[in-house]
C-alpha cells in the first residue's frame, strides 16, 4: 500500500476553465478511488485531436471546468474496493472506453462498445456516484471520457484500465491507448483490406497514419493519403503512403479525383479527420460492388452524413468504429506486446515533446498541424 | 430455326406513351436480335414496383414512349450472332441486370454489378448499337432496364438471360427474376442474420416479404415487419413475420419504437420500400456494436440518405444491394432449382392475375396496395 492510499491527493492538473482558453496548471484535490476504481499516477500523456475538439467545444457539448487527456500511461497508486486485477505499482494505460467483460457487447466478437463503460463524451462524472473525483477549493472539476489524464493523479474505472508489460516504455506506448490503436484497428479490424487492394486514408494525423500503417501491414497495393495540409505528405511516406491527394489542388470533388486514379474507386477508405465533408468523400470514393468505407473521426453535434441512397444500392458498405474495435483490457496489452516484439512501431508517430508546464504548446502544435503526436512529460 | 428468325416481328406490346398515363396495347415492330442478343417470346409477366416508379417518373428520369416490364418468363424465339449458350425454345427468365462473366465485378465474389451489363434505369436503348429494337410506324420506342417484357416479343442481351429448367412453371417462377430473389438475397446474401437474431423488414410487398422469408430461412428469432399499410400484416404472417409495426400508430419515430421492442435495436434491418425516410429509419433502428442495415428500395433522383455520423461510429453498418447480390446467369437457375425441390415457395407471393389486355389493372392493384404480385398472362 502506498502512503497516499485512502487519502485525498493534492497535485498539479491542467484545468480547462473555459472553452478554447489556455489550460491553467492548478493545484487540485484528487479523491481516493471508490469501488471498482483505480487511482493512477500519470507519467506521460500524448495529445489527441479529440481532447482539442472538446476543449474548443465548437459543435461539441461544452462542459467546464474540465480536465482533459485520454492518451496516457502511468502507474497504479491505489485501488478501490473490489478491485482485484490491479495493484499499486502496476504499469497501465487508461483508455477512453471500457470493458466490463460481462455485457452483450463485451461478449460479442464484433463490438467493443461495453454497455456500461463505453465512451461518453458528455459525461463529466464517475459512474459510481455520479460525482467528480477532482476539485479545487471545494469546486468540482469535470472528468473527460473517464480518463482525465492531464493531471498528475487521476481516478479511472478499473474496466477502462489496461495492465501492460512493465518493461514497455510508457513515454512511447502511451500512444497505443488511443490514436495509434484506433487508426490501426480501423484498417485491420474493420476495413480489412485484402492483399494488393487500394486503400485511401483521409487525414494524416496519428490516427490516419496508423490507418496507413495498418494498410501496409495488411499488404495493401496502394495507399492514397488525403490531407489538406501538404506538410503531411513527407511524414506520410514513412507510413507506406504511395500517393498523396490534397483536395485543395483540384477543382473537382476529391472522390472523383480518386475514382480517376483508381479505375473507379478504392477498395477501402478510412476517414480520420473529424470533418463530415471528408466522411462523405471517403464513402463516395470507394469502388461500387465491394468498396468499404470506415468512419473514425469524431463529428460535431450538428454534423450530418448525407449521400444519395443509390451509392449504397451500388453495393458500397459504410461502417464506423470507436477505438479501432479493440477491447481495451483484452487487446491493448497485446498491442503493447506487439510493440515489444517490434511488430509495430510507435516512435515514428512522436514528433514533439513538452514538459507538463508547457502543455498549451502541445495544443498549438496540433492546431497548426505541426505535430503528429506531442508527448507531455508529467514530471517536468 | 423458327420461321420468324431474322425477321421483324409484329406483336402486341403495352406502350407507356406518357408518365403516369395508362399503358396502351399497341401493335409494335420488334427487330431481330443483333450480336449477343436474344429475342424472347414472353409468356408471363409479374408487376414489380420498379416498373411503376419509372412509369410514374416522380423523382425518376422520364423516358417515353417506353415499354416497361422486367419480371417475366418466356421462350427463346431466335438468337443473334455469337450467341452459343442459348437456342430457340429454351426456357428463360430475362433479368434487369446482367452478367458478362468476364469483368472485375463478374469475377468478384462480392459484386453482381457487371461492368458492362449492370442495370441502368436511364438507358432506353440496346448496348450493341445504341438503338431500340422496338418501333411503331417507324417511331422508336425505348427499352426499360434491357428487358421490356410488357411485349409479346422482346430483345435482351444474352448476358441478361437466365436459362432455367424447362419443367419449371413460368407463370410461377417468373417472380424469381426480380422481386423474390431480390428480397431473399438481400437477407441471405447481404444482411446475413445469425440464428436467433432479430430482423426488421421495412415494406411488406414482394421484395419485403421475400426478405422476411430469407430471415425465416436463416433462422431469425424474431421478424419485425414495418409497413404503412395495415392490410399487409395478415399476408405477412405467412412469411414468418412475428411482430408488426405501423409507423402511423406511433407518435415517436419508428426507430425508437423498434429499439424499445428489442432492447436497443434489431440485429439486422432490410429496407424494401423505396422511401428515403424508411431507409434512414431502417439504418437507425439497428443495434449499435453489430447491427447491419441493407437498402433495397429504389430511391428518387432527389432523395438523400441523411443521418448523424455518430450512428456509424457506434459501430453500425450500412449496405445496399441490387438484385439481392445474385448474379443472374449463375444464380437464378439455382433459385429455380430450389423452387423445384420445394426449398423455396413462390406461390404465396402471387395474389392476382390479369390478362395482358388488362395490364393497367395490375398497376391499380399495386398502387392501391391490394396485390403482392399480380401475374400478367401474355396469351390473353
Ligand atoms: N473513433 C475513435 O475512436 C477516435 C479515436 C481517436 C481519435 N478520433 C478522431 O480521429 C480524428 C483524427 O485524430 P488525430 O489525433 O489524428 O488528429 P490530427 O489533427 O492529428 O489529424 C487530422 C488530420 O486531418 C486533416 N484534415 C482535417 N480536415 C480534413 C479534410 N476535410 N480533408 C482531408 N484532411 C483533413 C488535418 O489536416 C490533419 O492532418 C479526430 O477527429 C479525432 O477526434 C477518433
Ligand atoms: N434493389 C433492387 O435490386 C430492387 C429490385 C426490385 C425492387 N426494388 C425496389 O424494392 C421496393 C419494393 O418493391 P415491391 O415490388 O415489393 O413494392 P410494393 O409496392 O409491393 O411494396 C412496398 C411496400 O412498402 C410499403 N411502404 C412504402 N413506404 C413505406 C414507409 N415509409 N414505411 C414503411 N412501409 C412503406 C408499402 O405500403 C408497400 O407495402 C421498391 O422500391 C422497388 O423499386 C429494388
Ligand atoms: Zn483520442
Ligand atoms: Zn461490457
Ligand atoms: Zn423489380
Ligand atoms: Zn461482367
Amino acid at each position: 500500500m502506498s502512503s497516499t492510499a485512502g487519502q485525498v491527493i493534492k497535485c498539479r492538473a491542467a484545468v480547462a476553465w473555459e472553452a478554447g482558453k489556455p489550460l491553467v496548471i492548478e493545484e487540485v484535490e484528487v479523491a481516493p478511488p471508490q469501488a471498482n476504481e483505480v487511482r493512477i499516477k500519470i507519467l506521460f500523456n500524448a495529445l489527441c485531436h479529440s481532447d482539442v475538439y472538446f476543449w474548443e467545444a465548437k459543435g461539441q457539448t461544452p462542459l467546464f471546468p474540465r480536465i482533459f487527456g485520454h492518451e496516457a500511461g502511468g502507474l497504479v497508486e491505489s485501488v478501490g474496493e473490489g478491485v482485484t486485477e490491479l495493484k499499486p505499482g502496476d504499469h497501465v494505460l487508461p483508455c477512453f472506453t471500457g470493458e466490463c467483460g460481462d455485457c452483450r457487447h463485451c461478449n460479442s466478437e464484433e463490438s467493443n462498445l461495453c454497455e456500461t463503460l463505453r465512451f461518453n463524451t458528455d459525461r463529466g462524472v464517475m459512474l459510481n456516484d455520479g460525482k467528480t473525483r477532482f476539485s479545487k477549493n471545494g469546486q468540482p472539476i469535470y472528468h473527460f471520457v473517464g480518463t482525465s489524464t492531464f493531471s498528475e493523479y487521476t481516478v479511472v474505472h478499473v474496466g477502462c484500465v489496461a495492465k501492460i508489460n512493465p518493461a514497455a516504455p510508457l513515454d512511447k506506448v502511451c500512444v497505443l491507448s488511443c490514436g495509434v490503436s484506433t487508426g490501426m484497428g480501423a484498417t485491420l479490424n474493420v476495413a480489412k483490406p485484402e492483399k494488393g487492394q487500394a486503400v485511401a486514408v483521409f487525414g494524416l494525423g496519428t490516427v490516419g497514419l496508423a490507418a496507413c500503417e495498418g494498410a501496409r501491414m495488411a499488404g495493401a497495393g496502394r495507399i492514397i493519403g488525403v490531407d489538406l495540409n501538404p506538410d503531411r505528405f513527407n511524414e506520410a511516406k514513412k507510413f507506406g503512403v504511395t500517393d498523396f491527394v490534397n483536395p485543395k489542388d483540384h477543382d473537382k470533388p476529391v472522390q472523383e479525383v480518386i475514382a480517376e486514379m483508381t479505375d473507379g474507386g478504392v477498395d477501402r477508405a478510412v476517414e480520420c479527420t473529424g470533418s463530415f465533408q471528408a466522411m462523405i468523400q471517403a464513402f463516395e470514393c470507394v469502388h461500387d460492388g465491394w468498396g468499404v468505407a470506415v468512419l473514425v473521426g469524431v463529428p460535431g453535434n450538428n454534423d450530418a452524413f448525407k449521400t444519395h441512397p443509390m451509392n449504397f444500392l451500388n453495393e458500397r458498405t459504410l461502417k464506423g468504429t470507436a477505438f479501432g474495435n479493440y477491447k481495451p483490457r483484452t487487446d491493448i496489452p497485446t498491442q503493447v506486446e506487439k510493440y515489444m516484439k517490434k511488430e509495430l512501431e510507435v516512435e515514428k508517430f512522436i514528433t514533439h515533446s513538452v514538459p507538463f508546464s508547457e502543455i498549451n504548446k502541445a495544443f498549438d502544435y496540433m492546431l497548426k498541424g505541426e505535430s503528429i503526436r506531442c508527448i507531455i512529460r508529467m514530471d517536468a
